[in-house]
């Protein structure tokens, strides 16, 4: 079916830095990219690569180095440069565990046992946000607007103090969020009145127009919806938007994905998975009331799902994911002359990063093609069951097991054979990874690649070493 | 397809005890329902429970005591008192792991590196074969049938020696293998000569009609044809008993599988599989010519693929099958007849060990019978791909990898509960091992518990507790 084009709004990509901060030279190249594909502006998400001073220098990551002011001010002249505005996004309550897993703010958490959200009856909490916001702010020369996040803020209200205040008549969970970001957002707006205030939607979805109504946002944020799902439910949608719009937030945001949303450790996109969850939001708007005062649509390319997991895809291998996704809300379809843009511009031959061939020398239009090519051929191997479920081989499971590495009594014929079969595999994976490592490093800092391999490799090879050491050990006993 | 019961010769089955080896009481048990199963002899392979003496005492199993001798006089007065004729089985050129892996006889292997194989050009060699067939001789009183093995001599040629003897032009292989066979089966018939000695046929299969009538072995041994698939190609094996026949070993024997040849790690046989293996052998002995003399079959039941693997299906668990196996050859079909036949003297409401329930009080009919329930029920918990694949689990894989265990940098909530379902899993496994361990260890001696244990429990609960222990020592880093 097609749609009208994406109506109206701007064309946001979210940049997610919370993982694999591509280096600046790299970022240049990307963002040269997305202006290419028509893109208005950038959601960053610095977190930990945010180059926070004076007392807020524990929250720099320190693996890596932060971005430096520099580079900060560099990336946003480049943007500028090529007619992308660039939107910061701030946790101000949930996923705030790149703060609160610091061990001087670990008695700012709602809960002990929760790392990522903030408790929000500490004077402190609110302090250190409007800090953090400052701080970016001021590096953000002639802002206007700024996301402050809010999503997922798990177990609210749990807390010692939370469930004190939730024990005086009529208070709910919902207020207690409703009130947290109301104060911070108030804050926001006497601080630099002009700001426009986006956050996420999505603690939200479940409150009645009429506590919305009443909760004091209305005028002061705009809400953004998210769903990166390739289903997602038009009608329910539609229905959601029409809430908030009734309840007085007329201004809100879509969010898409072109990018981490699949599985937590995807490392490969289907374009076409991220394509039908545009398809679906191309419907939404085609049936929203007029009402609705549509700003805009975050194509978001999570790198983890959240501060404290693995990393998932990589922007090089979405890089055709994120372009067909755009070409489908500009062209109102994924039709064959969306996909021959896509083609065009990238210098490919497909949309599917996992099918397409280049036609093309260099990378000079699509950055980090030799590294997406690289990785899908890795993520192949890896995903072999072969390799990945080695231990449950049928040699492993009847000649060597935990019965034959305890009393080092083997047979060294099939052993060997075990042993041979391991090594190859390791040989095969270590060549591929040193070819991914290779590439990877032009792009990522070291320390990112480290982390990758950690990732999504060793969980491969460490078994095959682990066995090819304990046969060596027992075969010894077994052979003069 | 309903074929003439098995047409003539004993019934012989196949007690494999190098490993497991029943208790004598329960020996006693499985014999008594043998001769009410309708078995005329067993095919007892002793191995490294033997009792060897002397020089060759290092022979013995060292983890577990060998039977003593007064046991092994006193199984064969209770085999004889039932009807049931002893014929023993000892190992003389292939698949003497037991001997070779002995340090002191490392120096007979036909090549270091393969512990099964006995070197056949020295003298040591052939006298120490010799000298176990003499003690076990000697511990069966009136014994006048013998298996002498013989099968899967893997790497013969591949020798020092052998090269150099297989240098002389017109030496093969065959030669080598029929040579030491010939040699040992006349110095058994000078020793014995009213003995008859059979042996595997599985090295003969390949060689012509020729080399085997001029090989010396027509009129001293009883070829043993093995085939233990479900889908035997009768025609085919039919046409290797004639060659055998036109040969001149006109004296053949059958060998079929009631449990131990499905896979190397397999704990509960499926009695269908079994079944269709001996509906095979007895359209076999249905199309064989006259010539053939038939002169029985064994009923294996394998304990291990070799020495150095797994324990695969204990006895009890296989009962249904054996019995099944048997009615289905008396019957000449696996009829509703033949079925509760075995349903009546098992006791039970099906011949599937996997979906009987019992049908008396006891288990009388059926020794064994709540071991073998228990298996079935802790076989199919550890083949949950949710507790064997605990690794693989998405929340280990994107919360949980190695990156994490080495930085300790870990989200509580989640970890903990990958931690919490670990615990729940290990916990369901370890009460079922419980109960198994509690009933095995009045069949089975303590080692062998503990072995099959390690070999089919540890594979799955091992990851679970390292898993359980990792997240334990992150989190501590993570939680006030």
């Amino acid at each position: 079916m097609a749609c009208p084009p994406w109506p109206k709004g701007k064309k946001l990509v979210h940049l997610d830095l919370k993982g694999a901060p591509p280096r600046v030279g790299y970022l240049k190249k990307l963002i040269h990219l997305f202006s290419e594909l028509g893109v208005d502006g950038l959601l960053v998400e610095y977190e930990d690569m945010f180059p926070y001073e004076g007392e807020l220098r524990l929250l720099q990551n320190t693996a890596q180095p932060a971005y430096s002011r520099e580079e900060v001010m560099a990336m946003q002249e480049f943007a500028k440069s090529r007619g992308i505005e660039v939107i910061p996004l701030v946790q101000t309550f949930g996923h705030m565990e790149f703060v609160l897993k610091r061990r001087p703010m670990w008695g700012l958490r709602e809960v002990p046992y929760c790392v990522g959200t903030l408790n929000p009856h500490k004077e402190e909490g609110v302090k250190l946000v409007m800090e953090m916001l400052r701080q970016v702010v001021e590096m953000h020369p002639g802002l206007n607007t700024l996301h402050i996040g809010a999503d997922e803020v798990y177990i609210l209200g749990e807390g010692e103090e939370s469930k004190l205040w939730l024990a005086s008549p009529g208070r709910t969970v919902e207020q207690l969020f409703l009130s947290h970001v109301t104060k911070v957002a108030r804050a926001i707006k006497e601080k630099w009145p002009h700001m426009t205030i986006i956050m996420w939607d999505d603690m939200m979805r479940g409150m009645s127009q009429d506590i919305l109504r009443d909760s004091g946002l209305v005028g002061l944020v705009q809400p953004m919806l998210w769903d990166y799902t390739p289903n997602l439910d038009v009608e329910k949608t539609v229905s959601l938007l029409e809430k908030y719009c009734s309840a007085g937030m007329t201004d809100l945001w879509t969010a898409s994905s072109f990018k981490g949303s699949t599985s937590v450790y995807t490392c490969v996109p289907s374009t076409q998975r991220h394509v039908d969850n545009h398809l679906q939001w191309l419907k939404v708007a085609a049936s929203v009331s007029a009402g609705v005062n549509l700003q805009g649509i975050a194509l978001t390319g999570w790198q983890r799902y959240d501060h404290l997991s693995v990393l998932c895809e990589l922007m090089p291998v979405a890089l055709p994911s994120l372009a067909t996704c755009l070409q489908t809300l500009i062209y109102g379809q994924f039709s064959a002359e969306a996909q021959s843009k896509v083609t065009e511009i990238l210098g490919v031959s497909s949309v599917e990063v996992e099918a397409m061939l280049s036609t093309s020398a260099g990378d000079s239009l699509f950055p980090g093609r030799r590294l997406a090519e690289l990785i899908v051929e890795l993520t192949s191997l890896l995903s072999s069951d072969e390799m990945r479920f080695f231990d449950n081989d049928m040699f492993v499971r009847g000649w060597f097991s935990p019965h034959h590495r305890k009393t080092k009594m083997v047979t060294p014929l099939i052993t060997m054979q075990i042993h041979s079969q391991a090594s190859t595999f390791l040989t095969t994976i270590q060549q591929k990874v040193e070819a991914v490592r290779e590439e990877m490093v032009r792009f990522y800092p070291e320390y990112t690649v480290k982390e990758w391999i950690d990732e999504h490799v060793s969980p491969v090879t460490t078994p095959l070493q682990r066995i090819t050491a304990d046969i060596r050990a027992c075969v010894k006993e077994m052979v003069p």
